[in-house]
């Protein structure tokens, strides 16, 4: 009777595993049915476990789940993992090993050789690599990742602009939320009124994902994009929203206004597809002058999509532009269940 | 018996107003004889005008004065201006023609050929302007600036930098504190929890200040200097302080670690010249991995110096590091008044 | 074919007015057809003469509506007022001589005897002041005043405790959101990591509007309650949302239990009627030990609920609480529209 | 040749710690000797072990001293506590067993019959309990305390008020700031733009502390101030300055000025015996009409003076007014450090 595929959420107490659930809630598809987390939290009521963070209320659908300890005998096929990654690396195999889908917001395994990381509108032909990672590791079930939540935007914006101008270099500096930090996260003391110019392991990996993302898959193994990217990272008090200054160069040059085009036209499969958590135009271009800003543009197209303002020309480079995005929705949990989506549509949960 | 040169202020009632009024309390060399404000403050009491935004209290010494109007009979020689840029331009041309050297914090007259934009550690040389400006215009006095805020601690590091590696191309993001927009400035509601990624004119005046204050005098004008700069300018939630991370690629390579030493050991005139208040290394150079922060460096060296961290190779150009400043010290009433010190100390000032 | 009432909105531009805008798009009842600001705006388009500041663009039904001038010529019958009190007097008073029913968020009338103060579930009966202000003012509309913003919630529960236990003493300490000053309103620089223990009038506005709107009204005029209130007003780096620490003594003790309950079973009017913009429960108490907070629970029922937590015995008074209300929806734009739907319920609008 | 009094600092690490180190640095009587702290930390040098959170470096007297454990063998007599609550009850009873003195910040004794919780200015007489508490305990040494930071600054004031118009009723709600609640503390995600209207145990304790400092020592025993006290704590985005609306009922009736004349006029033993860290005034008023203020006043007096303004008569109880202190400073470390100076300066260091 309910035809939903039922799923469950790794780590579900924690900033990640929260926004699964509230973004999980009414999901066309997917229906939550199972909630791991801790050995310490197993066995409670969910509600009663997690230190809710949402404006909304916890759903009601979940909210007397009890807690089930994170090992592979979970009563569904697909797991989303908020694990922390001090602890995903392992779980996701050991889930995976034994046939679970599991769609993996942890660093862990995103450089992995056979395992893909996604971005649905940029490089979807990346799911080539489960095959390979199945027989691989003699697996019955398999990982899939998206990116770090500053990648993420980044990645997005250079998957129109490398096709149609071809990337060679990228200077990016991110002014990043503190909600990208989890819970309790960034002390107030720390940030209240200040910035911090560190984010451990953060530029490395915008770095290097934004070149796998942005890399061809060859039917063998994604060979990375060979622009080179560098990454300032900095943390501001703001909520939710990560605000980033890009600059970039193209082996072919063009105006700002074919740039801007290439950003507004763009869509992908997840469009094509009409996949339910797909923001309708991925990528959003203003035209304000002071935009986008956290405060103002965080929410458009569901937090689903990433806002370019300011286009102009780089003096130094060829053009630089404001880039913005929700960092624990498209940056996290809706990618997550995006790729979800995306594998469904393509026939990879059958 | 009061061998202390006396003042004005112009804008006395302004932030940077303010600013010059704190500093310039119990300074070595000279006394504030002399606030002038607009024509609506005029013959009011200082602290009955002014809506006074400092930590520590209105020296007891300005308390009581009576405010002037921004006309040339002040009874001094010298005037710190802090006025609107609005207003700045011929109020200190007319100071200036009246036999006033002004040392001046507005953009007005900073780009003109004949005005010197002056960081004594850097660029003292181009006070050989000074002549020119008074004959070229007719005037008995001369006006002498400094940077803009931003530019201003840009400026401190490309001046070593500059010197030994030669710079070819600068990036630089700010994230900029709210001070920097003066009183009443930036709305509580556009800021809180937000970043704004624009501030009008910012990035211009960074990308050619520089090169101006970097550039070569040759007896005759200042040369810009020939590198490139693009600037990226928002705004963040701090009080005080700018946050800049930055990108710079050499003519001559050289490891982290001497560009590091060239900062470090950096010295100038005003070191030299033991000017009260110049830092004794205008240049800090930290090695904690998440600093400098605004909070915790932004008073170091009384606000005087620019602090760098995090200096590391960029893989698109040479260099990157992160760079804080006292922005209404060092980056505005600070600059005036090192900028006096030095006029005085070299005898523009007899 | 279109059945909705056209209205208007009285300084559409500010804060208050563009909440008009936002809570009246698609309202069941009526239909924005003129905008009216100042001079200096009239004649533009709203998009280009607001700065809107709302997370929501500018319904598409406004965008292109040219502004009016503050006129009683204005193609509708009931206007909303979101005037600056420094104008709202003498525009509002024109407006209701020409016959417009004026719901005015102002200050300027809400003390007039003959002017009703209305919270709809609390003291709808004082809308009997209508036909002697027509009769004293000789005018065709009518003027209809809500209470100041951190009155609103104040005023709301006491409605219920009043009528159960007969309030005696109310101790009142408020921190209010920077939104309630609004725009520009406080700078950054006075409420960044700051509290200001003063807002001009305020505690006199919370101190005398309370009792009027508790107060009886005899057919001929409103009787102030007879209680006391201390009010202490402070500004805190919130966005919305104003927070109440709440004191209060009874004529008739009660345990915690009972007045909680008392307040949870609290419905009036606007419920029986089944008014649009009234929330289900005017007043929602929560059980959580640390609640309600603004940044969770300033949005629950729409921003129209007062939200009530810690209730429990004062050792001075009788009994405390904090408090919770949205000061822009509740507590301004949303007041106004809840009232006229009242008077449109009970046959004023005909 | 040193002179000075050799102390150590139990949890030396801490946010109190740190406090305790810097206001001791360069202290006149006292030199610190013994840093402690947990198992964990001891055995390192200082610099290494604490995440150092003061806006100047860590002194260099202390930065590689060796990190002691806690335990009753430290070269020194008197020892400063800023151990968490968790901790501190065993950990200051052995050293006081041993002979030390201890300087306790911890609530664990605070209540204790026989332990003195002393303000100076207030309650000297109360060291009259160290002789019963050595004699009850069998203890060599002592432990005295100073009080909860948010009653501090209530007692402060309360002390020269009861003393001329006995006080009957306080009311009292606190706004208080983040560094209150220790490092890591606060998460930002919870603060940020917030108000969280509870803060642990904290009410309790402003209702009893403030009873036991400003009640009678009858030289057995100190009998509680007749007055009931009703605080409601809530917890603000500010980094130091705890904020407190206060209102108060007096057995004897007095005009405002007269009220404000007692606090103007207020000083006790330590003005009189000019202990090193006593300010002039312990109590300043302000009479602007809008402060005082966090961010202008928490540094006034060294942090060691209550500020009070806008006092003003409350339509409930009889004054009403605003207070602030410096949490951290005389809230906290220093409170603890002019007790020690008291107790010098009173022979009981002998």
């Amino acid at each position: 009777m309910d035809a939903k595929i039922p799923v469950g959420i790794l780590g579900a107490t924690g900033t990640v595993g929260q926004k699964f659930i509230r973004l999980l809630d009414n999901h066309p598809w997917f229906r939550v049915k199972e909630l791991a987390a801790s050995e310490r939290s197993a066995g409670k009521p969910y509600e009663e476990a997690a230190a809710w963070k949402q404006a909304a209320p916890v759903p009601d659908a979940v909210r007397r789940l009890d807690l089930r300890p994170c090992t592979p005998d979970l009563g569904c096929r697909i797991v989303f993992s908020g694990l922390d990654s001090t602890v995903a690396g392992p779980i996701e195999e050991s889930f995976a090993a034994a046939g679970y889908v599991v769609l993996s917001n942890s660093k862990n395994h995103r450089l992995d050789l056979d395992v893909p990381l996604i971005i649905p509108e940029v490089n979807a032909e990346h799911l080539g690599l489960i095959p390979l990672q199945k027989r691989n590791r003699g697996w019955r079930g398999c990982i899939v990742t998206n990116s770090n939540c500053s990648t993420m935007f980044l990645a997005m914006v250079l998957g129109p602009l490398h096709a149609a101008f071809t990337v060679e270099e990228v200077m990016v500096v991110t002014m990043q939320a503190i909600s990208g930090a989890g819970y309790p996260g960034v002390p107030s003391l720390d940030i209240l009124g200040n910035v911090i110019p560190y984010i451990d392991g953060e530029e490395e990996k915008m770095e290097v994902e934004t070149r796998k993302i942005l890399g061809r898959f060859d039917g063998g193994k994604v060979n990375l994009a060979g622009f080179r990217v560098s990454a300032q990272c900095n943390r501001v008090a703001v909520e939710d929203g990560h605000t980033e200054s890009v600059s970039l160069k193209f082996a072919r040059k063009a105006p700002v206004e074919e740039i801007a085009e290439a950003l507004r036209a763009f869509s992908g499969l997840p469009q094509r597809l009409r996949l339910p958590s797909a923001p309708e135009h991925p990528i959003l271009v203003t035209s304000a002058p002071d935009r986008p800003q956290p405060r103002f543009d965080v929410g458009l197209a569901g937090g689903m999509a990433a806002v370019v303002g300011r286009i102009r020309p780089c003096p130094v480079l060829d053009v630089k532009f404001t880039l913005l995005g929700h960092n624990t929705i498209r940056g996290a949990a809706g990618a997550s269940i995006l790729n979800a989506e995306l594998l469904k549509a393509q026939g990879y949960l059958e």
